[in-house]
C-alpha cells in the first residue's frame, strides 16, 4: 500500500500519522509544499504578539521527527502541480530546485488547505499589504513590526500604524496582537458587525470592548484602495471616503478552498466552490480522498453543505480519510462550526447556526437571550456574559449557541456544541448536571438558565419581543421598564414608563387588560416576573424583551 | 392553593420561587429555622478566607427581597417540629421566642437539606471544633480566625493551626481558605486518599499540590480524641497515634441528610437513609414533596437510589417540586453527582461512577487516562491535566469522567458530564466539535484524545495495562520503556529497559513474540506507538501502560 498525502499540516499530517499507526508496512510520502510541516497556524498571530515568544514551539513535528516516530517520508519544499487520476500518479515539483517527477500512489489524500481571499483593489499588491497563513508570512510581519516597533521606540518614527482589513477570528486576533506591539490598529469590516460566527448583539460587546483598548473599529466599511505614500507608508481608501495611513495592512477577508489540483483532475466540486467528499471523505474518485479546509461538509442543522474551515474538523476528518483508505469504515457526521476567540479580556464564539443563517436557510427559528455571570456573582473575578441559544419554537432543538464575555464562556459553548450535536433540546438544557463551584458556575448555570427561558418560551410560560422588533412591537402598547427608577434614569428605551417591580403588583391591577404591555428590564428577570403576573391576570398580550435592556443595545447600537 | 416549604435555601427557596411564577394566587409560607434564607451555602468557605470579602454577598436573597419580588411569605427563626400528614398541617415554632403554632397547607415542600456529621469521639463538643454549614457556623469561625491572626500578626502568640478533619470538597476550601489567612493547616483524612468523589491516580496530583502549598495532608488517618489544652489549644489524637496541636478543629467528614421530621411523619426512607421521591419528587405522601440534601435520588449509571449533596441538584430538584405541586408534570431524571473543586490552582472533579463506584457495584467498565494541556501547548498559560474516563467495555457508553489539573478542568467535566447524561458512548466523544482557539483548547480537543484511546481500547488497536496491576501484569514480561535516555534516567518502573520510540522499530526486530511486552511512555502516545509496530508485526501480548509513567506514579505514590 502507497498512500500519498498533499499538504503537511492539519489534516494532511493526520492522515499519515494515523494511516501509520493503522499499516506499518504502508509507504506514506507527505508532499508539503511550504518549508514546514505540521506547524501551528493557529499560534501565528500569537507570536506576532509576542506572547508566544519562542517561534520553536510552533513547529508541532518536523520532517525529521515524523521520520523518526512514525516512519513518515515528509517532503518540504515539494509541491503536487498535478494528479493523474487514471494512472494513479501525481507530478511533484520540488520547489527549490525546480525539479519535477512523478510519484504513483495507492490511495491519495488531499488535505491542500485554503488561500486567503484576494480582492482586486487597486494597490492590493503593495508590498505593506500582507495575508497570514505560513510562517513564513508570519516570519516577514514579524520581522516588519519588530523593525518599525524599535525604530519608533528609539524615537525615530512615530507609531507604527496598521489596518486589519476583516474583523473574523484571525482579523481580531491579528488586531490585538499588534496593539500588544505598540501597534495603532485600525480595523474596518464591510458587514454592519464583526465577528461573522455571531450574531449582532453578541458581536457588539466585543466592539466596545475593542473600542475601550483603543483599537479604531469600522463596520460597514470595506478597503477600495490602497496608495503607496512618499514616506513609505501607504493610505487606505475606505469605501465610506475616510482615508486612514498604515505601515501594514493585513488583509483578513476569509479564505478560499485549494480546489486547483482538484479541479484540474476532475474531481466533483460541492456547491461552494470546495472539494465535493462523501460521508467517508472519499472524493468523486474512488482512490483519492480529502479533509480540511479544501472540503466542503454537511452541517448539523442546515441543509446543503459547507465550507467551514477549522483545525478540530481538519484533524479529525484526517484521521477518519486515514481509517477509511486503511479500509476501516470510518464516517465523517457534519462539521457544526464551533468556534472561539479570544479579543483581549474578551471571549466570543459559536456553534451551529446562526440567527442570520436560520433566516437565510428558512428553517423556523426562535431565540432566547440570558445574561448570567461566569461565575457566581460573589465570588471575585467574574462579569457578565451575553449567551443566545436559538431553537426550534415546536420541538426545543437546539439549533446555535453563541456567546460573549469575559470568564467562562468557551465552557459553555462546548456544552452547547454537545446539545446540538446530540439534536437535544432546550428542555434538555434546562436538566444538565454541570459542574459547579463557586470560582466555576452557578447552581443553576447559564446553560440552565438559557434552557428554563427558551423552555418558558415553548410551554407559553413566557412570550418574548426582540430588539429587532423595535418600535413596531411596541406600537400602541405600554412600555413598562419594571427596573429600579435609579436604573431607568441612566437609560431607557423611549416611550418607557417606569413600574419597578416591587410595585408592580399593586401598580398594574387597574391596566386595560386588552392593551398589549412590553415589558423589559435589565437582562429580563425581573419582567418575567411581571409577564407572570400579568398573564395570569388574563392580559391579552403582555411580552418581556429578550435579553432585557443589555440585549436591545447590544442590537442597537 | 395554600404550599408551606420547610427550609429556606437551595431547595426550598427554588420550589416557592417558582411556585409564585406558576401560581400567582397561591398562597406561599416558606419557614426557615435558621436567621437567613436564601444564602450561598457555597461561599462560606470564601468569606473565611477574605476572598469574598463582603459577607452581604452571600446573601443571595431575604425575607424582604422574596416578599417584594415573589410575595413570598418567608418566616425566619421559624422551625417546623412535626407535620401531621392526616390533617396536612405543621406545627412551627418560634425558635426566638419559643412560640407555637400550627399552619395548614394544601401542598408541602420538604427541603430540609443535611446536617453535618458528628464523629463520636472523646472531645468532640470542645469549643475550637466547629462545622461548616450555615451562615452562623462562618461567622463564629470568622471571629475566631480573625482574632488569633491578628494576634498572630501583632506577635502575640505562634500562627494559628487548625485541623481540618476529612478532605473532601468542603475540608480542601477550608484547608485553602485557612491556609490563605495564615493558618498553619493540617488535613487528616481516614481513607487512603483525598477527594473521595474521583479516584486515587485522579486526587494524587492534588494532595501534591497541596503539600507543596505548604497543607500537611496525612492519609489514612482518622481523627481519634480531641483534648483540651492549658492554653486554650487541643491536642488532637490521630488514629495513628500522631498528635497535632490545633486552635480549630473542622470536621468535614460529610452530611447526613435532615430526616427527623420526615421519619416523624410516617414518610418513606431510601437505603441510604434519605427521604424517598418518585420521579415528580414526591414522597409516599401524595401531598408531600420533597427536594435537596434530604432525598435520595436515581443515578444514571448504578443501580439504585442516592444522596448527592449538591447545590445545582437542590436547585432544580426545587423548581421541579414547585411544577408539581402547580399541576405541572415534570420529571426529574437522576443526579450524577458533577462535581468541582478549587484547591489553590488546581482544579479537580468528577461526573458519573468512579472506578471505586464500578467496582463494587459489579458493572463493567475500562478506564483510559490521557494527560493532555489546558490548551495549545504553546501558548502560554497551560499545563498537563489528568483525565479519565470509564467506560462500558463492549458498547463504549461513557459511564464517568474524572480530572484534575491547572487550567481547564471544569470545562472538560461538563462535555463529560454531558456524555454521561445523554449515554453517549467514547465514539461520540472521538467526533465532539469543541470550540478551539490556542488560549481554549487544542485541535484535537482533551475530550476527542480520550475519546480516541477509550474507543481505540474497544477496537482492539490499543490493549492497556494498569498501575494497580503492577508488578503482577509485569511477570514474565519485557517492561519497555520508550521514553528518551534523560527521561528514564530521572524515574523508570523497576524492571524497565530503556528503547527511545525513535530506535523502537529496529531495536524491536528480533524479539520473541511470544515473551508478553508491557510498554510505557510518559503518557502513553508513545508506547501505543510502539504497541501498534509489534501488534501489526504478530506480538502476541504487547500492552501498554494506560496514562504512562504520570498515571503510574499518581496510583503508587
Ligand atoms: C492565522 C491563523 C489562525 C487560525 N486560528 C484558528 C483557530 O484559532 N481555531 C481554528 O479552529 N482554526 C484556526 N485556523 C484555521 C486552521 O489553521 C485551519 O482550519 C487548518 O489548518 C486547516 O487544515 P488543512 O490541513 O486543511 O490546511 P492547512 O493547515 O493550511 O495545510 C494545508 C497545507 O497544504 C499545503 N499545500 C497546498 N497545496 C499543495 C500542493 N499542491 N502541494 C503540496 N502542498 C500543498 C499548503 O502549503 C499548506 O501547508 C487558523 C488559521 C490561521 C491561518
Ligand atoms: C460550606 C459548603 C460549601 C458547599 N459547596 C458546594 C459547592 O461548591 N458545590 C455544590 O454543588 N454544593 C456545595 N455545597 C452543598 C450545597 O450547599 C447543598 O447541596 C445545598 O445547599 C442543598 O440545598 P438544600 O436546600 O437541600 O439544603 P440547605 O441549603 O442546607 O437548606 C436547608 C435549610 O433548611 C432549614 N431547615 C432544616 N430543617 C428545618 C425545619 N425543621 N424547619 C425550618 N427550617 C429547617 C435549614 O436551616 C437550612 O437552612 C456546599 C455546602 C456547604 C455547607
Ligand atoms: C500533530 C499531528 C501531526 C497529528 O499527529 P498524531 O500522531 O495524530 O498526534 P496527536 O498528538 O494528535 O495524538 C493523537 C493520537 O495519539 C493517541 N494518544 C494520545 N494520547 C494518548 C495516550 N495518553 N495514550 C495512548 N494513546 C494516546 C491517540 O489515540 C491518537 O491516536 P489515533 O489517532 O491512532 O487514535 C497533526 O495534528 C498536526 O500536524 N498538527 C499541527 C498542525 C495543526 O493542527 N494546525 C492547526 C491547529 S494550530
Ligand atoms: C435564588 C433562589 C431563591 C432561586 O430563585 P429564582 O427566582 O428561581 O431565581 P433564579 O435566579 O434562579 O432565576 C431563575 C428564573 O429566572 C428566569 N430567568 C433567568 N434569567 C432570565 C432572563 N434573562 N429572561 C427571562 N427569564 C429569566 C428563569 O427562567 C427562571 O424562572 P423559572 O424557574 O420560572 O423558569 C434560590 O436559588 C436560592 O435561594 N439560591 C441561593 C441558595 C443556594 O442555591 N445555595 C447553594 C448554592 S451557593
Amino acid at each position: 500500500m502507497k498512500i500519498v498525502v498533499v499538504g503537511g499540516v492539519a489534516a494532511g499530517a493526520s492522515v499519515a500519522a494515523r494511516a501509520r499507526r493503522l499499516d506499518e508496512d504502508a509507504e506514506i510520502i507527505l508532499f508539503e509544499r511550504g518549508h514546514h510541516v505540521s506547524f501551528a497556524n493557529c499560534g501565528l498571530p500569537y507570536h506576532i504578539g509576542n506572547v508566544i515568544k519562542d517561534r520553536e514551539r510552533l513547529l508541532v513535528q518536523t520532517p525529521e521527527s515524523l521520520r523518526e516516530l512514525l516512519d513518515i517520508d515528509a517532503r518540504i519544499a515539494h509541491e503536487v502541480t498535478s494528479i493523474d487520476p487514471a494512472a494513479k500518479t501525481v507530478t511533484v515539483k520540488d520547489v527549490d530546485t525546480g525539479e519535477q517527477y512523478t510519484e504513483a500512489y495507492d490511495a491519495l489524500a488531499l488535505c491542500p488547505g485554503a488561500n486567503a481571499v484576494h480582492i482586486p483593489i487597486p494597490g492590493i499588491d503593495a508590498p505593506q499589504v500582507r495575508v497570514l497563513r505560513r510562517i513564513g508570512d508570519m516570519d516577514k510581519i514579524k520581522a516588519l513590526v519588530d523593525r518599525e516597533t524599535e525604530q519608533a521606540a528609539r524615537g525615530e518614527r512615530g507609531a507604527m500604524r496598521a489596518v486589519v482589513v476583516g474583523a473574523g477570528y484571525i482579523g481580531l486576533e491579528m488586531a490585538e496582537s499588534l496593539h500588544h506591539r505598540g501597534v495603532q490598529v485600525t480595523v474596518v469590516e464591510a458587514a454592519d458587525q464583526i465577528l461573522p460566527p455571531v450574531d449582532r448583539e453578541i458581536a457588539t460587546p466585543v466592539m466596545n470592548h475593542l473600542r475601550t483598548r483603543g483599537i479604531d473599529v469600522r463596520v460597514g466599511a470595506s478597503a477600495a484602495a490602497i496608495a503607496q505614500q512618499a514616506d513609505g507608508s501607504v493610505k487606505v481608501e475606505l469605501s465610506t471616503n475616510a482615508f486612514i495611513d498604515a505601515d501594514l495592512v493585513i488583509m483578513s477577508v476569509g479564505v478560499r478552498p485549494a480546489t486547483e489540483l482538484a479541479k484540474a483532475a476532475g474531481l466533483e466540486l460541492g456547491p461552494h466552490g470546495g472539494i465535493k467528499v462523501d460521508d467517508h471523505m472519499r472524493t468523486s474518485d474512488p482512490s483519492i480522498w480529502a479533509a480540511g479546509d479544501a472540503v466542503e461538509t454537511p452541517h448539523p442543522v442546515l441543509p446543503g453543505t459547507y465550507l467551514t474551515p477549522l483545525a478540530g474538523p481538519a484533524n479529525r476528518q484526517g484521521r477518519i480519510v486515514a481509517d477509511n483508505i486503511c479500509g476501516r469504515d470510518s464516517v465523517y457526521t457534519f462539521t457544526q462550526g464551533t468556534s472561539v476567540v479570544k479579543v483581549f479580556d474578551m471571549v466570543a464564539g459559536g456553534t451551529g447556526a446562526t440567527e442570520r443563517q436560520l433566516k437565510a436557510a428558512g428553517i423556523a427559528y426562535r431565540a432566547a437571550h440570558v445574561h448570567p455571570s461566569g461565575h457566581a456573582g460573589y465570588y471575585p473575578g467574574t462579569a457578565m456574559m451575553h449567551l443566545k441559544v436559538l431553537f426550534d419554537p415546536e420541538t426545543g432543538r437546539v439549533l446555535g449557541g453563541q456567546a460573549s464575555g469575559f470568564d467562562g464562556v468557551d465552557k459553555r459553548l462546548d456544552v452547547l456544541a454537545m446539545a446540538v450535536r446530540e439534536k437535544l433540546t432546550v428542555f434538555d438544557l434546562e436538566e444538565v448536571e454541570l459542574a459547579y463551584a463557586p470560582p466555576f458556575g452557578s447552581a443553576k448555570d447559564p446553560v440552565n438558565m438559557a434552557g428554563f427561558v427558551a423552555s418558558n418560551t415553548i410551554r407559553g410560560d413566557i412570550k418574548l419581543w426582540y430588539p429587532q422588533e423595535f418600535p413596531a412591537a411596541t406600537e400602541g402598547a405600554r412600555i413598562v421598564d419594571v427596573r429600579t427608577p435609579q436604573e431607568y434614569e441612566l437609560w431607557h428605551i423611549p416611550g418607557a414608563v417606569n413600574v419597578p417591580i416591587g410595585e408592580f403588583r399593586e401598580r398594574s391591577r387597574d391596566w386595560d387588560k386588552n392593551v398589549p404591555v412590553r415589558l423589559y428590564c435589565a437582562v429580563g428577570f425581573r419582567s418575567y416576573l411581571a409577564e407572570r403576573i400579568l398573564d395570569q391576570r388574563g392580559f391579552a398580550d403582555a411580552r418581556t424583551l429578550s435579553g432585557g435592556a443589555n440585549t436591545f443595545r447590544a442590537w442597537h447600537e
